[in-house]
């Protein structure tokens, strides 16, 4: 396997592959990778000939206070873990080496960004729209491959595809979930034994959506209630929102119907969790 | 020659050239051809196996009040110049081929654009970039030619690229001038035969600004106290902005040294005129 650090040797690298016919299959993460990662590397093993993982913790998609600085980190683990998984390339450069001085240019999606987890984080998405387009002109790929589980970064990264004419395939790939139902993700690691167990409550509440929907409930006030108090009663959870979106504009639905986002934000100390399911009502 | 209208069309066949291992040189214009641009066309001819013009009025690049509506077009005769001068490749898409309902990404380059004409014209290069990088993703260019009129353009767009990361290589080609030097431009069109005699000032004004720098001034208060005489002396001339800045970060310089660039945008009625030369102290 190849490990790259520099945007001119990816380059050529890439440009290499493409000239001599071959797929390329680009990851994008943010490394200490964990099974929703290697999900993503296998379904880009499946659908290219040449699958990259990028491993980059993007500076410019924090926010000030956010965890930037403490974002677990372990790029040894995470390129034996990726070569295992099926990574032809690991892609890892240095914040200077994509952020040099004087650097000034961003990619903003408008208004599918200022949205639930927009609110919160309100220059989180531009940093993700412009990392990942110079991630896509550094690697040069054919396909994408991006998890559900961040369902409205899936959404911008979409948009951005289709306004900005990019010739890339986006395909996005469910989430893989811990045997108790929590989403897996990097930021699972900072939650302590007890905030871990009661973490479970983001798919509780989902699961429980679903089965309120299944019962014949269409009002998306009373499902968000019901939702509301069941994380409000769990010990050390702060919402930061619970939504009912379509899944094409973001926009909140009063009435269920047609494809629908549920998506939650719940804060442990200061761990902030997401999770989501789209259900076809 | 070919001409190509849609996008995924023209990606269809910017793709099969690429993989045919020929060199893609893309002239963007915005139409209503003159001297200027054949001379990029024809540029572009030298440096590359396949030539690409765009023809394209790209509305976000003009404010609310500017000449969107009025801006000169003749695609019948720019296809037959830009033939002429050796372009393989006309591609013209329309406004709803470019910019779809539900359009909402835009790239911005922060610092650059914020002095010289992004002062009078606010989102103007907001516009230009982000056009700029929807051509280059349609047209999959190894290199782009821009005319060295405008200057600031020329300077954003270099950042852009690097910024980005776009495997691209920029050319800046020559002002083409006027036998009586005028800047030739599509809004000359604007102008009355008055006007259009009285905006000789723009050269002249930075032919005197040479002069005066050859003759040792350095101080560049003084220089541009005697452009803003002469050209205030014009009849019909409004200033928006002499400038005298550095051509890196294009922040106003107070003692000449090193490369400068003496931009210049004035108004005739509605019309608004720019120009610029760069030299070294």
């Amino acid at each position: 396997m190849k490990i790259i650090e520099t945007i001119d040797k990816m380059q050529t690298e890439a440009e290499k592959i493409r000239l001599s016919g071959r797929r390329i299959g680009l990851v994008p993460t943010m490394g200490f990778l964990h099974e929703g990662h290697l999900s993503l590397i296998r379904n880009a093993r499946e659908s290219s000939d040449t699958v990259i993982t990028s491993i980059f913790v993007n500076p410019t998609q924090f926010g000030p206070g956010e965890d930037y600085e403490d974002y677990p980190r372990d790029p040894e683990r995470d390129i034996r873990m990726a070569e295992a998984a099926g990574s032809d390339i690991i892609f890892h450069p240095s914040a200077k080496e994509m952020y040099p001085e004087g650097y000034q240019t961003f990619v903003t999606v408008e208004k599918l960004t200022k949205v639930l987890c927009g609110l919160s984080r309100p220059q989180h998405f531009r940093g993700v729209t412009t990392v990942v387009i110079k991630l896509f002109n550094a690697t040069k790929p054919h396909l994408a491959i991006f998890g559900q589980k961040d369902a409205q970064q899936a959404l911008v990264i979409r948009r951005m595809v289709n306004d900005l004419n990019l010739d890339i395939e986006i395909k996005i790939s469910p989430i893989i979930r811990e045997p108790d139902g929590l989403a897996m993700s990097s930021r699972n690691t900072y939650l302590d034994a007890t905030q871990r167990k009661n973490a479970t409550v983001l798919y509780r509440s989902l699961i429980l959506a679903r089965q309120l929907i299944e019962s014949g409930e269409r009002s998306a006030r009373r499902i968000s209630d019901e939702l509301v108090k069941i994380i409000a009663q769990t010990d050390g959870a702060e919402i930061d929102y619970v939504s009912m979106v379509d899944t094409a504009k973001l926009e909140p639905v009063q009435t269920l119907s047609g494809e629908i986002l549920i998506a939650e934000a719940v804060r442990f100390g200061k761990t902030r969790l997401i999770d989501n399911i789209i259900l076809t009502v």
